[in-house]
């Protein structure tokens, strides 16, 4: 068994998990971003052993600790070299983590190891396996012969910073026109906002009304419910959202892509009409194709994963 | 020893090559593409044995030919899928050159030949390294932990392909705003002659009318005699063609991006621009960065490549 740690800028959520990537239990506290790191370490250190104890699990079955942490990390050293989320800057996670167990102990980005969990759960062995999370940003993680893909210095990979629209929409990345721009859940709100600005007698106008905000899901909702202006909202999203996987597909070829994050709660409604525009516009005219899926895990990936970086660390 | 083929739409240049990568003889004789394959195929067997004959080197030290082919290739069974160049549908290559010698022989897309070549070559044993070569088209290879990255069904990597202008320029591949639409010399031949037409009083207008015709090197050799036209039209280009390396650099972060191709003997004067942009657009703010060189083989990427390709078969 193996703890894996999902430290997240809201809460610290923290699981038990099999070798073969089952969650046997799992708990959270709040982050509290903000107050000295130190304080969120201890947290976390105290959260794992409370789940453990909780469970009448006893850590001298635990084999090792994974933490999923957003931003860059030197998987290497340990250091999370910057996080925006949880303001570290060079901060040595794991020496830190130490102080409170003997167990190995790891650290990686946040979206590899989602990627990992879902490509341990449901990538049905797949020697290729992406999973592109669209959240407040465009994540990514690309696992390779079961191994994480990280680049020679450990921040790749960036699928949501290659640029989809050059010269387009300021990216918070300092880049023009990349991916993240377009196909975020932040990108899509803000697309919404422009379309309500634009069509104040659409549904998506009295939906925010009523519900005081718009939020990912008001577009979707609204094209369902038979809104023009929503579904061309939908339309220009999935198009982005498709533009963006297919170029991922002529790069890599993968042998799955696996699209996560709250979005992909649409489910087929989502998938369906982004595996029709890439098998129209995929390069790849001849040889076996890309399966794309939905990821089925969501939160718990995240745990999954961090705890399955700690087994492959070891 | 190994014998590298590369299967030109116009030549056949075959070689022979020392285990670590030297060019120690070569040849070439035209493909004259539209005759009956197997001819072709002769001829490749024939001029390899040539060049092995005059060079005074015996067949029985040469242990296996690799053949570089451009389109869709199956390396694994050894068949062409489909070229467009040298029109091979479904075609058995390696089982037809089986009939003119008993050595190992392999057959791989003539991209990932030419990265394979350049990575053994001036690599420097990076353990990550993309070649992008800006041609007619815009190809790409990719060496990861000194092996060929083909993808679960060995078409990748097609970074070309990747869409950098979300519904821009229709692309040969039938996807709209393809890297390759805006960044490969035939575009950069399409943009000179927009400019061309805009500006007719420019010198760029002056130098096609003695030369007869646009070429890659008409915006390059009028800016640098000062057309203003001209570096506007090299300067839209060189973004394009940094604007895909930073997206490459962003998802993959390898060790080392090599740029090679017609344009890249522009050397400094294409590179430094480039490496501006990325030092400046990249993801990676924190981490080392990706070097970025320009290719040095050339034309004998290619057949150094074949050979390698064979050496790592066997």
């Amino acid at each position: 068994m193996y703890i894996g740690i999902d430290l997240g800028g809201t809460n610290i959520a923290a699981g038990i998990v099999s070798e073969d990537g089952k969650l046997l239990a799992q708990g959270s506290v709040p982050t509290q971003s903000g107050r000295p790191t130190g304080e969120i370490v201890r947290d976390m250190a105290e959260l794992s052993m409370r789940i453990a104890e909780e469970n009448g699990i006893k850590m001298r079955d635990i084999k090792g600790i994974g933490i999923g942490c957003p931003g860059t990390i030197d998987h290497d050293t340990g250091v999370v070299v910057y996080s925006n989320n949880i303001k570290m800057d060079h901060y040595p996670l794991v020496d830190e983590f130490r102080k409170y167990t003997d167990l190995p102990i790891s650290v990686d980005n946040d979206a590899n190891c989602a990627a990992l969990g879902e490509y341990v759960v449901n990538g049905n062995g797949a020697d290729s396996f992406l999973l592109i999370t669209l959240g407040t940003g465009v994540g990514s993680g690309l696992v390779i012969n079961g191994r994480l893909f990280r680049g020679f210095n450990g921040v790749a990979p960036e699928a949501g910073h290659m640029t989809l629209v050059s010269g387009g929409e300021m990216c918070t990345c300092g880049k023009a026109g990349c991916w993240e721009a377009y196909a975020s859940v932040t990108a899509l709100i803000r697309q919404t906002k422009a379309a309500i600005e634009k069509h104040p007698e659409s549904l998506m106008a009295k939906d925010v009304e009523e519900r005081g905000k718009v939020s990912g899901r008001t577009a979707f909702d609204c094209a369902k419910a038979g809104d023009e202006a929503a579904q061309q909202v939908v339309d220009n999203y999935v198009r982005y959202v498709a533009d963006g996987i297919v170029s991922m597909e002529n790069i890599l070829q993968p042998d799955m892509i696996a699209i996560g994050g709250g979005i992909s709660r649409e489910g087929e409604y989502l998938l369906e009409p982004v595996k029709k525009y890439v098998a129209e516009a995929g390069y790849n005219k001849f040889m076996k194709k890309t399966r794309i899926v939905t990821a089925t895990l969501f939160n718990e990936a995240g745990i999954i994963g961090a705890a399955m970086t700690a087994k492959f660390d070891i």
